[in-house]
């Protein structure tokens, strides 16, 4: 193919204080870069936007290196290849990879996990930045590997319409548990009910404050809260803690309510002792070895039709930055990705 | 033997509101039940006074009915049989039980679990109360089960002069960890290095707040916190928790600081994300299967003189009250006991 004159991507200009903004990000319009042997050149057809991504913004130290100012913006991207000094990547395959916020990527594809040929046949191409990638993955792993969940149990999780929220409460329903989701706004709570199949969804909008939100928990939960996926922190968790079973398991994903530096604190740790819970944080990137177990069960799902999740689909490279803006702010409804092509 | 005319007891008059009192026991001088087939009768030596016992005070929710009022204010105790209606139990016997606080229990011997023969020669009585009874077993399951240290690694745990703590050290340097204590004062601190073997041990009455707590635990721990056992909540666990290594350990045994009601929020839960963190709650009792390999490598601990644990003996029922009160204020220096004969 032709390349267009230049690649246009996201920097990372300077660093939030307190909420992220537009002005935090800058456009660059690079040139592109001679592919060296062994390196492929993927033309990006869907950037993934992740909650994440807001973390390693603020220079903290946290489980990775901060995002580098001056530096493309990291992010999940799938898309094809357009120009291959590799042996095993030819032009046309369709491939994931970590090609962050711009048009195209180079990546030396004998990196082991760099890059990562995809079925683009029974899989709708975007699903593997979401169900079917990391955010699917990460819901299996704290399920499966955390929380254990036996058929009967309840299990409630947060963000509950959005990519990590929606694979969880598919594969939770598949265990034979009753699954409670917590989401925002009455649409995305129909949404989780009547589309993806929870048993029922608490609208945290709705409520002021812990106390409130755990009544309407209690409701939703009658038989109390045996497994908690925390995609949020803050009032979900203390709401959620206080009806948690004896024996009960948190795991603890993402705490996107204290991302802009607030304070959060937990209200009641000492019911981890009085209820004898086991809270534990993970990262799936950490734990490769689960990931081709985890994919097959969710592209299944997915490739099947047993699970729809939703995508909000923003269009072009210079929508990035203010549907990443959204998705923190909850704006989104399932899965973030900005589609290039 | 010829009993006494009465048998003198403690009952829980009325509950806390706040801070525990003498005024929340009245003394009882009861008649001696008359003893029933199955049945057998102990002389106490020793009662056991621990923390856990104030949680049980209060009439909240919790793991365990609350301690009933008007009835004998529970607990561990070590006594001989001086009357027995059970074949496999003699008069002079020696058991452990949880006769409450009394001078004499009656006990239906074969319930299981009801009452347990020890061997008085090779280790003192009152230990089967402390380093070779629940709170060493408490110890045990801790740092085998949950924090499950491997040599090297650093481990820290509060209240270290306490009959939970002193057995957490002595366990976890025979696994070949540095250990790390924190106490109240600088004579338990002393006691903790100098007598117990720690690595070192901080002074928490020093520090005004979580943030000097933790620079102090900075110093003491240069390789940070790979598992970290909470015996009391509140400034310590956000101190410690500042210093925990990615995929750190917390066990929670007590949350002494949180008795009296007072709120006691975790300021930052997030890093139990950030640090990829397990903090798991347990109650020993549960964990029956257990005691059997705790109980024997803490014997012959004991029983070689490689763990010479201290206690703080009070003597006479009628000193119970106080004695209990003051270990709730840390005044006590070792495993508070009292003893009866």
């Amino acid at each position: 193919m032709t390349l267009p004159a230049t690649n246009a991507r996201w920097v990372l200009d300077n660093r939030p204080t307190g909420e992220a903004s537009v002005s935090n990000f800058r456009r660059v319009d690079a040139p592109h870069a001679p592919l060296q042997d062994g390196q492929v050149r993927i033309k990006h057809h869907y950037l993934s936007l992740d909650p994440y991504m807001r973390g390693r913004m603020n220079d903290t130290k946290s489980y990775t290196a901060p995002q580098a100012l001056g530096e493309v913006m990291i992010g999940g991207t799938v898309g094809e290849v357009v120009e291959s000094k590799h042996p095993k990547y030819a032009v046309g395959d369709t491939v994931v990879g970590m090609g962050g916020w711009q048009q195209f990527s180079v990546v030396d594809a004998s990196v082991m996990g760099a890059v990562r040929k995809v079925d683009a046949t029974h899989v709708p191409l975007s699903h593997y930045l979401g169900a079917v990638g990391m955010p699917g993955v990460t819901a299996w792993y704290g399920l499966v590997k955390i929380i254990e969940p036996k058929a009967g149990q309840t299990m409630v999780v947060s963000a509950a319409s959005g990519a990590v929220g929606s694979a969880f409460g598919a594969l939770a329903k598949a265990r034979g548990c009753r699954v409670v989701g917590i989401a925002g706004g009455a649409d995305k709570c129909a949404y989780v009910v009547n589309e993806l199949g929870f048993d029922a969804c608490v609208d945290y909008k709705a409520h002021a404050d812990a106390m409130s939100l755990t009544k309407a928990l209690k409701t939703a939960c009658p038989d109390g809260v045996d497994g908690y996926f925390e995609n949020v922190g803050g009032m979900c968790l203390d709401a959620v803690l206080m009806r948690m079973n004896a024996f009960g398991r948190i795991a603890v994903c993402g705490m996107i309510a204290g991302y802009d530096g607030k304070p959060m604190p937990l209200a009641a740790p000492a019911l981890i002792l009085v209820n004898r819970l086991k809270v534990q944080g993970f990262i799936v990137s950490e734990h490769m070895e689960i990931w081709p177990e985890a994919l097959t069960e969710l592209g299944t799902m997915v490739g099947t039709g047993k699970f729809r999740p939703r995508e909000s689909v923003a269009v072009g490279i210079d929508a990035t930055p203010e549907a990443f803006l959204g998705l923190l702010k909850g704006r989104n409804f399932g899965k973030q990705v900005v589609k290039l092509v």
